[in-house]
């Protein structure tokens, strides 16, 4: 019935040959965000994955419901459906505890990050030596990291993207940089914006050649009573403990979904947003918004009836999380499409108020972005950034696919990100519903658009890919 | 070295009778509020309460080491310091979880309420009953509740004393209203303002005759998840595990600090907050700070070398969060005093800023204690309301003492009130440094203040302490 609706509201009259393009999108985005306050389903499709399916870690069985449930309901509302085989990491958290041993004893909250090895049954107990870079880390006198816990202590200095950025090496190269000055564990202050005793997990990996060393989250909170201590200048011990290890590789998938072109089905538009989340929470920001603007976005051209010049292709990707598997696995099977890849969009940024998009195009790319932003209703004053793009798109970017990433507000995305905290509480419901019509819009113009975005260069280092 | 600066500060140049009391009065509060300023040491009382001590629930090592450092403290300052043995029931939380069973699986954030029993070491697997109130308790069909789990679910309205107040009973006879319909457990929402996935506890208590079922709350995520998992018509079953156990009562003791009057000794203002915390956080805002507000107030009294007109008492009461054996014993063991103790005000509202303060006296009090607060500098727009007082203090109200609370801004006061992120961090150094010197200057003027405050007559039913 609904499909109905919908179709009869974004078919509507011929538009006739008079409108012209612009106008014919014009009039479609405003039906689509008309379509999305009157019969929306993006809440409902987040609401199942995140209180019915939960975390979805890699390999976890929520992650292959998540495969099955997805595909299943894309495939339910009219899509050409497949799963896609990737081989996983999978990682499983176990009993998790830290405490204070000297000067006094305190309990800390603890989560260990994703990717790290166990300690020892009874744990690591040792003194410990807080940095703030690791610069700082290197400047120590030879000695004084040996045999002890290396806390990586700095907050985040702004909300958003660019200030987790900033903090993230200490998190995900912490472990390497410890074990190369011969620590015997790693700590880093949780990678948040809010003080709520909340540890907050999230990748770590583990350089060749070098002592595996067990790598954990502690809260904000407690990473400051540490640093009080020293500052004072105690000598703080402390015990921590990780019941966490790595299986073998798991099968999963990525799930791919075609509304196939009327005239180029061969290129591609593709939307994209993660599947799997992180075990704490329930991954509602992260990134179960984003899967329901994709799973919405499909639905609601599905559900219009029209048929797009290229194919839009969703991809929810599985792994964004601890191994990219999904990215990678997605551009590897579709080496040879790639050429025919016109532009790859990614959500993965909450579930705020859409601010713009971020994007890595061809010369000549931004300004034709910058006239076709308006019909996204962005909130942001600068609506079209560059660069931009997404993890699991970055791959794609790498052989030349235009990237767009999707800006939401993240004024509060970290303070939930990659935490217990990530819950669908944390979504609004017509937020989440206008950021869904805004990326049937996009990728609609992007389907219709003649000629395609142009390619970018060769990535330069260092390129921001969100 | 600082007391003889804050005493050449505060003694200063004699005001001369020509000045009066009001003038001494001003000029005595500006210099508190100067003095703090310049060498406050209230934020390092709290410090060392919280980090170095850390969790002091009643029974507690943490409890017993607050009596003995604060006393040690008090004295070391030139208080007059003695320990008033009480008896304290002693709760002691164990391992403790819960975890939807039906109809998907998923782990939920909880914490034993104080007082509680604990469940079968499997735990406790149960249907849930979900009421907003005990009118919808009581309303549900006969059978409905037996054997199951209730949970109370309801948000608190209003951030701020009221708001919390009005839920409150929902946490503290839960169980006791669930017992009488045949309830296995009872669950409360958390009591909080803030949606960190943060488990608050408090204190509960069990009706003679019933079942002695256990009782906890979950984080407000997770009976939110429960409620839509209900809305949607699903039945709903949880296995709760409890560890906790109560303990022999335990010898401890308040810690009552004197600053003997001049001229009517045996005449006492009492300044009080409690020692005592809850065991999650480290009790920096719930009443840490009341704790280092009346230390503060005592030892810049006692350093500006003047000797107050009446006796000043500082009380650091114990056991207030799940007994109230302090207040009551306090009132007890002085009986025969009281009489004599013209005013108690107590601290117990958090760090916020000074909104004012909450009065419960005789008539004409209000309009004297009106004229007296503007030498508080409260921000607050009605900086004397009533009725108030404290819970430590209730039992003097009950004997006719006029009862003062100091009213600290508490907007945020329940995002952490009774959970792990109740932590120093929440404190701000001035403020607390502005309310200590608020302190010192109310009990100052009530030492002095002739004639006394009048006495309140007996307090109506339902006469609000806070």
């Amino acid at each position: 019935l609904l499909a109905l609706v919908a179709c009869a509201l974004l078919a509507g009259p011929p538009a006739g040959d008079a409108g012209g393009d612009a106008e014919r999108l014009r009039e479609l985005a405003g039906r689509l965000f008309e379509a999305v306050e009157r019969e929306g389903q993006a809440w409902e499709r987040l609401a199942h994955l995140t209180d019915r399916i939960g975390p979805r870690l890699s390999g976890s069985p929520g992650a292959e419901a998540a495969v099955r449930w997805t595909a299943e309901r894309l495939a339910a509302d009219g899509l050409a459906v497949r799963t896609e085989p990737i081989l996983v990491p999978t990682w499983v958290r176990g009993l998790e505890s830290a405490e204070l041993l000297a000067p006094v004893a305190q309990r800390l909250a603890v989560t260990a990050l994703g990717g790290s090895d166990p300690t020892p049954e009874a744990g690591i107990a040792a003194e410990v030596v807080e940095v703030a870079s690791f610069e700082e880390l290197a400047a120590l006198p030879e000695g004084r990291v040996a045999g002890r816990i290396v806390l990586f202590n700095r907050a985040i200095a702004d909300a958003g993207f660019q200030g987790y950025s900033a903090v993230a090496p200490l998190r995900t190269r912490g472990a390497v940089e410890a074990a190369k000055r011969g620590a015997v564990a790693a700590l880093v202050r949780s990678l948040g914006t809010l003080s709520a005793r909340l540890p907050h997990t999230g990748a770590m990996s583990y350089g060749a050649a070098l002592p595996r060393i067990p790598a954990a989250a502690i809260a904000a909170e407690d990473a400051e009573l540490i640093h009080r201590l020293l500052a004072a200048g105690d000598v703080v011990r402390l015990r921590l403990v990780l019941g966490c290890r790595t299986l073998p590789d798991a099968p999963s998938a990525n799930v791919v979904a075609d509304l196939p072109g009327r005239e180029r089905p061969e290129e591609i538009v593709l939307i994209g947003a993660h599947l799997d989340s992180w075990d704490l929470g329930t991954g509602a920001i992260d990134d179960g918004a984003g899967v329901a603007m994709v799973m919405e976005a499909l639905r609601l051209l599905k559900a219009s009836g029209l048929a797009p010049r290229r194919t839009i292709r969703g991809v929810l990707f599985m792994n964004e999380e601890n191994g990219l598997r999904g990215g990678r696995g997605y551009a590897e099977a579709h080496a040879a499409e790639l050429p025919r890849h016109v532009a790859a969009v990614e959500a993965d940024s909450g579930a705020g108020a859409l601010q713009g998009i971020a994007v890595t195009v061809g010369e000549g790319g931004l300004a034709r972005l910058r006239a076709l932003a308006p019909l996204l209703r962005p909130a942001g004053a600068e609506p079209v950034t560059s660069p931009g793009g997404g993890a699991d798109i970055g791959p794609l970017r790498e052989q030349g696919v235009p990237v767009i990433g999707m800006r939401q507000d993240a004024a509060r995305y970290f303070d939930w990100h990659h935490t217990a905290a990530d819950t669908l509480d944390k979504v609004d419901r017509a937020e989440l519903a206008r950021n869904s019509a805004a990326m049937a819009v996009l990728a609609w113009a992007l389907a219709e658009m003649e000629p395609a975005l142009p390619r970018p260069g060769p990535a330069p280092p260092g390129e921001r890919q969100r």
